[in-house]
């Protein structure tokens, strides 16, 4: 039973999340059911990042078992022709090792959240920003994102529903850059909790406008409560653009 | 009666083009009736380039006629709240003299046509890219582009339904770069024949796949008549990127 491997992009809007539920399509759903077209076998798509409802993905990695052998060149197209017009795409397909894991092999997991931080609202990037209408100051984010890296306590930025056993992560890489009319987060991490990008970028928010201070931030971290932070962000600024193994 | 000019960015994937048409929805329109629910005028908004069916723009410049005095400011807000969900976004007003014209005083314009060159299909770029899943070659392309520099009778290149008097158009700049998975043309002149920019990326294309050769292209434009060029492109692939004045 050969197990393939997955690189996989898409548009999380029409999505209630990566993962299988009952109440409306998922990216995994979505990717079974093509499978299943293609060569009529039931089976699990396993990927390495849960992303929630509305989350993108450039690089989402996942792993399947099939009965049949089948060159991985051909399960990719298979698989993005019976996606139809679904915006999900195979973008790479290879044979794994029986042992490996999309989610448990996975060492490193990166994130980027766009915020368009400019008056009028987005056309072009509708569904993939953030909008910000109101001036932020990328670079006391950036100051305030330094006292996030290392390992912490994320007790203050996790979802209430985060179901990890650890508040334990070890942030390795959070810029926070301007790029013309965006303010653009990069984060590295061997895990992410549930929420944890989000929080991360409605709090940085709070400092680009002045809100809060980058010794609040450090003061958040510390409380580990999730009141200590700021909001949730949208999902759609937030993609998962890369797994390491 | 203050004349207003405004820089506009839309999606013009669910539009008919930019002109208002009576076979569904324009861009032109959707503005000029955001500007009605605004302040109550029945006004034209008159456009610097007549993008086609699917084609988008960034630095769409267009202006219009009030009654009553406004501040741009609140013009370009306000049209915006009335455009609602429409993927049409008004970045900037300020009042212009009485002589201006979008149209007819412009200078230069630019477009850009993101060709995705890729085996698989896009999900995140989705109607913004013309997905070519074979490998082309950007350098022949690029070759073959300058070959079009210049001032020239670009019949070749011109839709059988162009309007304008001339088929003489000056490019002042034609590109092919690749940009990671993507191949991307850019051009400036002060005007564009209709569908000149698709054909060109539609034959530029050949050129790419090894059908044909800078020389064809040279050829194809001495040629000065329609058939002697590629086919027209897909219009999602095009953006209006800049008017100049």
């Amino acid at each position: 039973m050969p197990r393939y491997r997955i690189l996989v992009e898409y548009d999380g809007g029409p999505f209630v999340g990566w993962q299988a539920q009952a109440n409306g399509p998922s990216v995994q759903s979505a990717l079974e059911e093509a499978v299943f077209r293609f060569c009529g076998e039931r089976i699990r798509v396993q990927g390495a990042g849960r992303t929630d409802a509305g989350v993108h993905a450039g690089g989402q990695v996942a792993h399947l078992d099939l009965e049949s052998t089948r060159r991985p060149a051909v399960l990719r197209d298979a698989v993005n022709h019976h996606l139809g017009p679904l915006p999900v795409s195979v973008l790479a397909a290879e044979e794994a090792a029986p042992d490996f894991h999309a989610r448990f092999s996975a060492v490193g997991r990166a994130y980027r959240f766009r915020i368009l931080n400019r008056r009028a609202p987005p056309a072009l990037d509708r569904g993939r920003v953030w909008h910000v209408g109101t001036p932020l100051d990328a670079g006391a984010m950036d100051e305030a994102a330094r006292r996030l890296l290392g390992r912490h306590d994320f007790s203050s930025f996790r979802s209430s529903e985060c179901q990890a056993s650890s508040p334990l992560r070890t942030l390795d890489r959070l810029d926070v850059r301007r790029e013309g009319e965006e303010i653009v987060l990069y984060a590295e991490a061997r895990s992410f909790l549930h929420h944890q990008m989000r929080i991360i970028a409605g709090t940085l928010r709070e400092v680009g406008a002045g809100k809060r201070t980058p010794d609040d931030v450090s003061a958040a971290l510390e409380a580990a409560s999730r009141p200590a932070a700021g909001p949730t962000a949208p999902p759609h600024g937030l993609c998962l653009t890369r797994v390491w193994y």
